[in-house]
């Protein structure tokens, strides 16, 4: 029974996400709510007593992620998941991961009011520190729970007061008895905010995300002389903001040589002695590029050094180049992106196909879990930014497509 | 009776130069002997007492210059002025300023030893804050007495603790009561390392220095848009960094369109936010050209901006340019100039004409005064840094250079 008539209710969705928006909000309109701080537990205690009221049963595990579960009909299948992260940035937005996690909220009190029985169980999650800018790993809870990071290494990292995880874990009352790890469930499901300006340039309202892209970041270190600017001559030059400008631009070529699909970008850089009349003898700077097509990285990979040595020899520069990581292509389930592309023409809503730019709580859980996105668009597709800003009526129907397929999934035929 | 056979002493130089640069003496050989303050009151005294040792009577002006003078035979005709500055950067070296106070002292020295009177008096200068690290403006001391500074103005400068120029003179007791203003005087002589790389290459011992650079400053900011770097689309992009990049090749390549007398130079650049996966929506830089051709430079200043502003119009970026100061090419005086070529060339020591490419007290000097310069190389053409180095031999040859030049200018026929 998948009518169209079974609707979320799209004010309760915004009152909440406002409620929500009003811990840890900023003068500018943002949320300040860092993982693990009094904060975020506030955020946590809130989103725990909504899930109580309404039914659900809530579990948390050793790295604080929060699973709240609605039972179904048949107990022995697996629970279908839908969910995100109510952490955020330091001068973050109000719906950066909260869409995600009060829009299944609104999907399960939307199905205890319309009297609705899952033969699945559905469990709504809420990952613990997504962002990574406290303790310097995103997709931190997430990824312990998938087995990427080591729950021993994430307990040990600390912030720069020197907080460990597993102290503030404990200081917020969230460390769990649960372990962090994966378990058997039938699908994962996450709306957010497309944090990109795709979908609002063309008019749509879901974006239904069929993968996360590869990625290959560097830091890079180029060396040359510090000399002063009036007594050096051109030939006598060993300028290291003059191959890292020549460098930048090669990015932006090979960023562009790859359509509309390719990213490409230095955005950190220092230089030293950074002094005006001193031509800098060092510059240390990132680079990162990402496309959906894992064997684009791969090459890009391969050539990238090659052609940035080049740019060194010729000014006659040192550089040293490290890979930090290298992420291949996430493809998501095509049964559950199934499942969104036909809720969003079911419901007459514009939409397109898109590949995540941002790693997302989902690119880990994909891992062991056969998952979807869903994006809404955002005005001029700002995030990470306090002026983060979507209608309440694309937050209502992505999180109606959301509620579309999580019913879809969880009432699949086995 | 300008013969050869008056030398100076060498090893007595290099001993007083070793002796100077022990106070403020930096662990890695270098100096830090900033203006005004104990260190530099120290630095002071000891030239104040060598000086009264050779017989000179000192002044002080009120903004901290010290005029030390040995008397000629007519005192009715106007002095010859010697000397540089005694202060130093923050990671200084031991011969940039105090080379050309202890050359001068030196030839002082060797006056007497030789019982040599000059026609016209001598006098010894130490400039006040030729640096500039400490107060914001460099030439300080010069640049008032030439009056390009008001003395009231230079006096209320305060440095990052909030103190003033006025009672750092106090503080240290080198607040004289002698006016800080021009007063006629014959020539000025000033000897100086080179800080740059060509009298080294060339293989030359004294730089015969014609003059000093017209000079262009602007800051700059460049205005895109932050976006993230995995969901902004290349058509999307307002990245202020890849601007910036452009505008840094364009200084190069107008520098090099000047053959070998150009210089520009971007040497300070702040990228904000300067996040790793964000596109810079803002980048603040300094640009700055010379050249020895003051038409050149106004060439320059009408024509970059042009150029600059469509960089930043084909990437959809905003350009604020704030041209700082531009200062025209100050050439010497022929005929001291002449005394310093012929006194190389009777000396036998390999030289060649260069135009200096940094700032001295010399070229404020140079407004009133009769002035001209004597470079030796330097090791590397560094300096501003504390491995600055040069060979005894080099600082000997240059105070040669300078005894014989300001012997012949103070006994010249009138």
């Amino acid at each position: 029974m998948s009518g169209t008539n079974r609707k979320i209710d799209a004010a309760r969705l915004w009152d909440s996400l406002m409620a929500m928006a009003s811990i840890g909000a900023t003068p500018k309109g943002g949320v300040k709510r860092l993982t693990l701080t009094e904060v975020d537990r506030q955020g946590r205690d809130l989103f725990a007593t909504w899930c109580a009221e309404a039914g659900l049963t809530i579990r948390v595990d050793a790295i604080g992620n929060m699973f709240c579960r609605r039972p179904g009909r048949d107990p022995r299948r697996p629970p279908v998941l839908l969910g995100s992260h109510l952490d955020s940035q330091p001068s973050g937005g109000k719906f950066d991961g909260a869409l995600g996690v009060i829009a299944g909220l609104e999907v399960m009190r939307s199905l205890n009011d319309l009297g609705i029985e899952t033969e699945a169980p559905i469990e709504l999650v809420n990952w613990t520190d997504e962002e990574g800018s406290r303790f310097g790993h995103s997709l931190m809870g997430s990824g312990v729970w998938a087995g990427v990071y080591a729950q021993d290494h994430a307990y040990g990292l600390r912030d720069t007061e020197g907080v460990s995880v597993r102290d503030a874990l404990e200081a917020i009352g969230y460390r769990g008895e649960h372990p962090a790890a994966p378990f058997t469930a039938d699908a994962y499901f996450e709306l957010h905010i497309e944090q990109g300006p795709i979908l609002e340039a063309e008019g749509k309202q879901i974006g239904i995300v069929t993968g996360a892209q590869a990625m290959v970041w560097w830091d890079a270190v180029l060396e040359g002389q510090d000399s002063h600017a009036g007594t050096t001559p051109p030939v006598a030059r060993r300028d290291a903001l003059l191959g890292a400008a020549r460098i930048i631009e090669l990015v932006d070529k090979l960023m562009r040589a790859r359509g509309q699909d390719g990213r490409g970008t230095v955005g950190y850089l220092q230089v030293l002695p950074n002094s005006r009349n001193v031509i800098p003898g060092e510059v240390r700077f990132s680079i990162e590029f990402r496309h959906p097509d894992t064997e684009e990285i791969e090459r890009l990979a391969a050539e990238f050094p090659h052609l940035a040595q080049s740019i060194a020899d010729e000014l006659r520069l040192g550089l040293r180049l490290t890979e930090l990581f290298r992420l291949p292509a996430q493809p998501f389930d095509p049964g559950c992106v199934a499942l969104v592309r036909q809720a969003a023409a079911r419901l007459g809503l514009p939409a397109r196909e898109i590949v995540s730019g941002a790693g997302h709580d989902a690119v880990y859980v994909a891992r062991h879990v056969p998952t979807a996105m869903i994006f809404t668009p955002c005005k001029d597709g700002l995030s990470h930014n306090e002026a983060e800003s979507i209608e309440p009526q694309e937050a209502a129907a992505g999180c109606q497509v959301l509620f579309e397929a999580v019913v879809a999934r969880a009432n699949r035929p086995l």
